[in-house]
């Protein structure tokens, strides 16, 4: 373990965070609003961290990474962004704790869109920018995170993508990382735009046309009302919203190769099949249920607002433009399933994914064939190319310890107090990347009353979910640390 | 597939359980009740399908099962016996419906012991007998599926039990069986008996002890009164209960070990030790709950209700001597774990079961170690002996669809318009074969007020869970049907 190389990496990624804290200073500037002084005290902290870092073990720079020192360098960078991310809400004072300002910044970067905020349009301008912009950050993270890294570690089964996206240099890995990310980056950030562009024909003013459009794309979810996406009350914008939600709850490398003139490469694709297959059947279901117990008085008006709720917690951004809680049950369990489920591997959604549940599907289903023919010789295949034991071996380790996490962290989340649902809920919320759960903590509330220790559990899962869960809990193995 | 022969044995069962309504036959003409009718009508109509089916069917007698024709006879055999066994309370008039009757019927047989009664107290003798008389027979059923047939069907890793138990004839099924059946049963009448005899030592009164006995040996917990066992609160019948309940959970060759005079068998078996470890550390979370949130005055009172429901909910048996609806949250959390948890695999217990949890955890941490020693060689082993890849395989995709069906019947259940709380205690409580659940089916009130296609989806549910899920599901499957 080559820690002064990674703590390198780390560095300059606080150098490049300290800066980043410029764009929503622009717009602190402008509207002149109390967010500069903080802004520019945390950029000065995160920038000088970063330096410090970075010429400190600059002469530590390998050309190499190890898959133990992609672990690390994953994990601790995520929790240092984290924790400069929160200095500005912290430095703005305001009655933000610390921990709250971690909680929201975490919140952001792993793009769950869980917020503290109890009165989100009394926030300065400037701090709500950087509020959304950490979101678009960490979706550019997790591109990179989930098309470029996770395969070459070998995490959940995501080795599957190894030799997915073409890359000019296909033997190294740094420069590898450096083409996918680029290209990936290009294709997110024209997304991003377009939806800017889209928002503000609707009538949308800029200043929130591109805070949606930075929590859009990483299907993050932070908003800048209270009331959030429903605010604008507009079937041309929830449109919007709901199409961009889909497109990044779709594997990013497909985006790619739809720009470069292979439209068909979205129905080639196995998992966006099932994807798109899974949004449609639950809208249809969700939209139903409203229509029979007469939630909405028009079957276009629970459409509506039932298929946009199915995508925001499918695809884990977490908008909300009703209050579900207030669904009939079946809805509200739909909506809990769509939690777990999440959305395709390589988008910048989170939850289990469509690909595992896929695998997993298939796996049940060659089982129980097993069992009527049981000498045949059957292989799992997706997409046409066969799936190796190793891969079926490392998705079910992954959703066996999605599912224990899952109820052991809500068991200790009750146990500090909170409520049977809400347990359930946040943490379903949390773990999975989504925002808004259920009980006390739905679209409707917030996560500010929650108990200091319960902030931490769920920080804990937000990055626990975000990083593929293997990812942080090796830290805790022995072996780990050994030799 | 020989359907001849099928039924033959399908007939043969009947034949027996027809006789077996002679019970409580006796115990209805003792107290002089109107249950006299129905039982005689019902059993003649049992024994007489019985012997309709073994004497049509005699000539297509085989001497050996193959794998499907398990799976028919299990699947086929259990439905049958829930449906001849319900006779006894349809014909009793009384305001039964037929679901209601086959309802109760498979909740015994099952061993769920999900009640539709309202007032169990009202209901004449000799019903209430044969109501506890079926999860007797339904618990010697159990102990031959779960280790003559399971392991012989290679369902859901149940197949490491294969030479598990000592046989004089070890090359033939059938003899097996038999011979590995009467063995368990021995144990299990012994225990029973034992006690019947404990209990009216405590003040009991033999009809009652009689009826706990025939529900505590295979995890059923129906009870013969409506405050469940709350109704005789006494600390020594709750002690000789649990000491019983505790007995059921464990694999059942394991008792024949022990009785054969090697008392280590429980301590050398590694399913056993991770049993009664969880029930250790879950009855002091939820000592230590109940007593830091003042629900009982003193620890030891604490400790007296709180161990006893995690004893009851962890053996899958469902008695009641608190109301635990009412509980802390983290209590309540605790609770359901233990109805996914479950038992040991080859006791009476349902659930995933503990042998199934353990190899899970195994597998993840070999995952995990995996990552950090890509090129190691790892071997899960039980109990010095090492685990196939075959075996757990089969473990995993039990485990995935445990919980498929689970989240799928509890989405189908809210769509029948049952609440949201209650959609997912109803289902974690019948496919786990436990009874009382949460919500509006907790264990103060009942499944009564379900609508009629609710109880048709829980009586798949507990069909489901008690037949190991692919035992049911493969009927479903084409290639089933084919050739």
């Amino acid at each position: 373990m080559r820690w002064g190389f990674i703590l390198y990496i780390v560095g300059s990624l606080l150098f490049f965070l300290g800066f980043s804290m410029l764009l929503p200073l622009v717009f602190g500037i402008y509207y002149g609003d109390n967010s500069i002084a903080p802004l520019l005290k945390a950029a000065g902290w995160t920038v000088s961290a970063g330096v410090l870092l970075f010429v400190g073990f600059r002469k530590q720079r390998e050309t190499s990474i190890r898959q133990r020192e992609g672990m690390a360098i994953v994990a601790l960078g995520w929790t240092a962004v984290g924790l400069f991310g929160a200095l500005p809400f912290y430095l703005a004072g305001d009655g933000w704790s610390f921990v709250d300002a971690f909680f929201e910044s975490v919140s952001g970067f792993t793009t769950t869109g869980a917020s503290i905020l109890t009165d989100v349009e009394a926030m300065p301008a400037g701090l709500l920018m950087w509020r959304s912009f950490i979101q678009w950050l960490g979706g550019m993270g997790i591109i990179v995170l989930s098309i470029a890294i996770l395969p070459f570690l070998g995490v959940g089964g995501m080795q599957l993508y190894k030799a997915e996206v073409p890359s000019p240099v296909p033997d190294k890995l740094k420069p590898r990382i450096r083409e996918t990310a680029k290209v990936l980056w290009k294709v997110y950030a024209l997304f991003s735009l377009a939806e800017v562009l889209l928002l503000m024909l609707g009538g949308m003013r800029f200043f929130d046309a591109l805070c949606h459009a930075f929590t859009t794309m990483p299907t993050g979810g932070f908003s800048t009302q209270n009331a959030s996406f429903a605010q604008f009350d507009s079937l041309y914008l929830d449109g919007v919203v709901m199409f961009f939600m889909i497109l990044a709850g779709i594997n990013f490398s497909l985006h790619y190769q739809m720009l470069r003139g292979r439209p068909l490469a979205f129905w080639r694709d196995g998992e966006c099949r099932f994807f798109l297959a899974v949004v449609m059947v639950l809208a249809v279901l969700v939209t139903w249920d409203l229509y029979r117990f007469s939630v909405y008085s028009s079957l276009g008006q629970a459409l509506r607002y039932g298929a946009f709720q199915v995508v925001s917690i499918l695809t884990t951004t977490g908008y909300a433009t009703a209050d579900y809680e207030r669904w009939p049950a079946m809805s509200q369990l739909i909506l809990l399933a769509c939690m777990f489920l999440g959305a395709s591997a390589g988008s910048t959604g989170g939850g289990m994914k469509c690909l595992r549940i896929m695998l997993c599907f298939k796996y049940c289903y060659k089982e129980m064939f097993l069992l009527v023919h049981p000498r045949a010789v059957t292989t799992i295949k997706i997409g046409g190319r066969s799936v190796s034991e190793d891969i079926m071996r490392s998705v079910l380790g992954f959703l066996a310890l999605y599912v224990a996490l899952f109820g052991l962290s809500a068991i200790v989340l009750a146990g500090l107090g909170v409520d049977f649902v809400t347990a359930f809920g946040a943490v379903a919320a949390t773990i999975g990347n989504i925002g808004p759960g259920f009980g006390s903590v739905g679209p409707a509330e917030n996560y500010a009353h929650l108990p200091y220790a319960a902030k931490w559990l769920l920080i804990w899962c937000m990055l626990l979910g975000r990083l593929e869960i293997f990812t942080v809990l090796i830290f805790l193995m022995p072996e780990f640390w050994r030799k």
